[in-house]
């Protein structure tokens, strides 16, 4: 084979002629011809690594070659660290971190340049907050589908919403939520991504207001926020978002209606008994007082009808944000409730919109909600009674479809396409798959361990794909090598394909907890490759893009302006003196335009660092305060010469500068 | 099957008998027996996914199965990150991302708990840092061999070196470099790990002074800084650290000598025409002005004797260290030079110790320094000359054992077990297998793209395990699906163990742009399952540890001190009452013991997140600046009942509060 290579590439004939230059060796593409049969066949193989027929089956069922691509994508909230993770599948291979609320310095997110401006969007009440608890990621839908152009995640830590734009794989927007004090159910989208959801986890009095715990019931409420999404500008537009007061329980996971449901949303919750603890004092914790009631309460949400009361003006202004009242809302059948048994978590809507799943924390069921159920039982004001806020509660057993025997601790459903549920049950650690039709489990598989969410192909879509369901486990024990105490999550990749579930692989989380996740077929997603030359982080050509040839440093109004430009390997200028205390904003574009052609920029010491994609511009300020030499250089290894694509940011002392510096007149013209 | 797996779980009667409760399903553990034989043989698997006999030998020797460990683990540097990623062998899943110059919310790394400390420490000269250029990993080395206890890491940007306990994969100590404005040529320990070297890249002012470029050659200077390592304590003694200075060119990448050159370091350097650039005024840019002489000099020192000269007092102290001053280093044999051809790159040590191997970016050979002619010259006296600086030049032809036909654009060197050495060559795109008995190449193998760095398994050790290589290729292009403008590196994992180097998979690097990296056998870690209880960021058990039973809330000196417990699933306090405008400091303490029980603490707005591993302790302190009500949670999914493991921070009005709040007197006890 050796020789067959050395013809085949023609280079037998140069090593024969005594060519010595990188010819007389065996020079080979990926992947040559290897036959198993003869070296090493799969029963070697299997052999010397100790793999078992299950195992080679799974190997090459999630193996992809060298220069092969993954055939799905997931997006994976990454819990606190306040960013997003995509995997491919099935290979399970982290294949981007996106940027999303914590600062990331690889790509420049949040150090210095344009990014900083879309982070300080997301403060909070005047307060910079640098991380987030990302929960639950949503991909914009057309029509119930995933149509791969933007993703949106919520902060459950600090009740924020981000949008991600995927063309380019960066944030583009953080808005605050300006009534909750934290939040859940979000980030889910209505089926035409028209709005983006997201409701608050503990109640709180509204727009940040003080009460104490004494006036819980009075003064502490939810709300359920819809941020309106203009995809045209790729932003939700503030001034035409409104919110739904809640009531003071803990509202959790929400989900939208879709087909049949379309137009409405559901809310699962817990602690009806609005239990504050009091652990010092020797009162029962929260967890415990949480849990005395059999049942708390599914909200069920008409928001077309709450939109319509909005736009009535029947919304109460709170914080810049128009506000639906409980009163208004339980009166005019926008939020009507029903039972939920035993610490409900969970609330997932069919493919179909037919039924709303909700499970239970310590539950052993899965409860389904019959849409047409629930939809009769409200127009015709069948009520069982009232709530403490007076919001209408239905029949328990008239609005459900029925239960479904699962396992200790049921928590989120998926599904696929072949009518087929599948429930994460954290008590039991497993995955349960049943039947939608007639309510019955059909198959369980053991995960690894303490399942938290789960995520299907397409599954939050009107069509799920099947495939591959993920286990999303929450502690991972003995299934990596250790790391210290701080272990890895472990996304399990199972294969719903066969008549039997089958688990793939372990993928460990090593950087982040997520929590839910959505995996879309990579051929929706229309990338970019490089950026129109000079666009700025928020998808912008800058005012200040730069051109090759016009390059200059200005100062006026005690600034110091550098109009500068990156190409490999070398910035234009490379020589920036200042006095010190002066302001320094540099103008950097980079007027690459070949694929995969990155520079960075950093200054040593000033705290810089942006990553110049090709076409990408950034405008970086600071205050040259210490006097001194601070080279500044491409921080991304862009060519063979990258060491030397350096400068100098030269700072005279105050005192020793009697004149303006060398480089007040120059231009690069 | 399925009937057999019911019956040999034991269900099968109760299915029968009518059981209903998670009984009638078929629940199985991973791997059921499966017969390739039958359903899907290996040919219909390859065939369902295009896979040829070279994929399923790959995905065979790559693959892990579920719950079986990775061999070995690599440490790699996170470049503009400011992190370390830990990605397992042969899998190449990311295990782990270490926090070390970069705050990283996930793991609570810089978020307002006492890690905060930790990167305080690694401000230079007053300004905070919040990021880092991470470029060379270091392990701790007992008699030239991985010892698995420690990890050392540069900040190339701000000229900072950390150090990382492998007990807990937790970084301890960050130290600024008080003397150069960047560094390169680190971190690399010595062979018992006595020190850590780091040297300078872009040369500056020693100490941070000003100097105008005019003086570049009287007022720049490189330097080297040995930093002393107790491996008692686990920390840089930095009482103990000394360095040298070197000549104003720009010194690159560094190694230490082993066994016979052990006592020695080595720098390459390029830019020995100083060349400053001034692309605004038209003059050739660095990339140029650097590239033109045919050599620049490896630097040849020897630590052992300069260490004998600071002990005698021949230092000049600057910025609180002992810098040996070029006059003397020159003089006193302790600082050599030799030429190197062509924009040097690499330099790295043999495992016996006898070669130095320089590559050349624009060169295509790699030179052979040997060790013994070097060190005999030297002790001869042999020199050719002086440089601009006074240092002794050693003949080239003289100081060489040969050099290697390699291909265009050699840069590093590793080693395997069988006398061959593997060059990544970043302009041909290729690992090149090279004999360091008779210096020729042997064989090569495209890689994709443009590899920078090298790295095999125990590759720096005076015993390399042959086995894996990795090309650390800088561009990605077309090797996976597209994530935007900004691609993710490409890990190629090698095998080196047969006749032929066969590259066995791509594995992106989404997160970070690593330079250097290094491989460790796994079983020569001993991590840690949980902490000592009460133990802090620093590995001390803290003063204000809190114990079951002994929570408190105390008012002194206008702060308000929160001793508090963390267990599944609350707090004790869960309530916090305080005034608008106090001082908040929370100690915590989880009082778990169990593997993988880690929580979280954060509050609502205060940019808090701490990670709480069992046993962990954290203080926190904030101003609570805004009245409001704020809810803290667990952040890492604890239990069931997770989601109730919260408490409420109340912020009275200061108006409005006329007397102490009443958590005023209380006590848990």
């Amino acid at each position: 084979m050796r020789l067959h290579t050395l013809v085949g590439s023609g280079l037998l004939l140069a090593c024969l002629g005594g060519v010595s230059y990188a010819g007389c060796v065996n020079q080979h593409e990926q992947q040559q011809k290897v036959d198993l049969g003869a070296s090493q066949s799969v029963k070697d193989l299997m052999a010397a690594r100790g793999l078992t027929d299950a195992d080679v089956e799974a190997a090459l069922k999630t193996y992809v070659p060298p220069g092969k691509h993954d055939e799905y994508m997931i997006f994976a909230s990454g819990g606190q660290s306040g960013n997003v993770n995509v995997i491919g599948v099935p290979s399970m291979r982290l294949l981007k971190v996106i940027g999303v609320f914590t600062p990331e310095s690889w790509q420049g997110w949040g150090f210095g340049g344009d990014s900083n401006k879309i982070l300080a969007d997301g403060h909070q009440a005047g307060h910079e907050i640098s991380w987030a608890d990302v929960h639950h990621p949503n991909l914009s839908e057309t029509k119930g589908d995933y149509d791969g152009e933007f993703l949106f995640v919520n902060d459950k830590a600090n009740a924020r919403v981000a949008v991600v734009d995927l063309k380019d794989f960066a944030t583009k927007q953080i808005v605050a939520n300006p009534l909750a004090a934290s939040d859940h159910g979000g980030a889910f989208v209505t089926p035409n991504t028209d709005y983006v959801i997201e409701t608050s986890q503990y109640p709180a009095p509204l727009g940040r207001d003080y009460a104490p715990l004494s006036e819980f019931k009075e003064k502490y409420r939810g709300v359920a926020v819809f941020w309106k999404f203009d995809r045209q500008k790729g932003r939700i537009d503030k001034t035409q978002s409104w919110a739904i007061e809640l009531p003071p329980y803990t509202q959790d996971l929400a989900d939208a209606g879709k087909l049949d449901s379309d137009g409405w949303a559901f809310i699962n919750s817990f602690n009806s008994e609005m239990a504050t603890g009091g652990t010092l004092d020797k009162k029962p914790p929260i967890e415990s007082g949480a849990s005395q009631n059999d049942m708390d309460y599914l909200h069920i949400i008409n928001w077309r009808k709450a939109e319509e009361l909005i736009k009535a003006g029947k919304g109460t202004e709170i914080k810049g944000m128009k506000v639906l009242p409980l009163s208004v809302s339980g009166a005019e059948g926008v939020l009507t409730l029903v039972g939920e048994p035993k610490s409900p978590h969970g609330c997932d809507v069919t493919p179909d919109g037919k039924d709303i799943v909700v499970g239970g924390k310590l539950d052993t069921h899965a409860t389904v909600y019959s849409f047409e159920k629930v939809k009769k039982l409200i127009e015709e004001k069948k009520f069982e009674g009232k709530d403490d806020f007076g919001l209408p509660i239905l029949s328990f057993k008239d609005a459900i479809r029925g239960q479904v025997e699962i396992g200790l601790g049921p928590l989120h459903t998926v599904f696929d396409d072949k009518g087929y549920a599948y429930t994460s049950v954290f008590l039991e650690s497993v995955v349960a798959k049943w039947s939608l039709k007639d309510l019955k489990t059909v198959e369980k598989v053991k995960v690894h361990y303490n399942i938290g969410h789960i995520l299907s192909a397409e599954g939050d879509t009107v069509s799920p794909d099947g495939r591959y369901v993920v286990a999303m486990n929450k502690m991972s024990m003995d299934r990596f090598t250790g790391v210290g105490p701080l272990y890895p999550q472990n996304f399990q990749l199972v294969d719903i394909t066969g008549e039997q579930m089958r688990i793939l692989s372990d993928a460990p989380i090593g950087n982040a907890e997520p929590h839910y996740s959505q995996m879309i077929k990579v051929d929706k997603l229309k990338t970019i490759k490089a950026y129109p030359p000079g666009t700025n982080a928020e998808g912008q050509v800058d005012e200040n893009r730069v051109e090759g040839g016009k390059e200059r440093i200005e100062r006026k109004d005690g600034e110091v302006h550098v109009w500068m430009t990156a190409i490999r390997s070398h910035f234009t200028p490379d020589i920036i003196e200042v006095e010190q205390g002066e302001k320094v904003v540099l103008h950097i574009t980079s007027v690459e335009s070949g694929e995969d052609q990155t520079h960075g920029f950093t200054i040593d010491m000033y705290n810089v660092n942006v990553s110049l994609e090709p076409g990408k511009h950034e405008n970086i300020t600071f205050v040259a305060d210490a006097p001194g030499v601070y080279p500044f250089y491409c921080t991304e290894f862009c060519s063979a010469l990258h060491l030397e694509m350096q400068g100098w940011l030269l700072v005279k002392p105050k005192e020793k500068s009697a004149s303006a510096p060398e480089a007040d007149k120059k231009t690069g013209g």
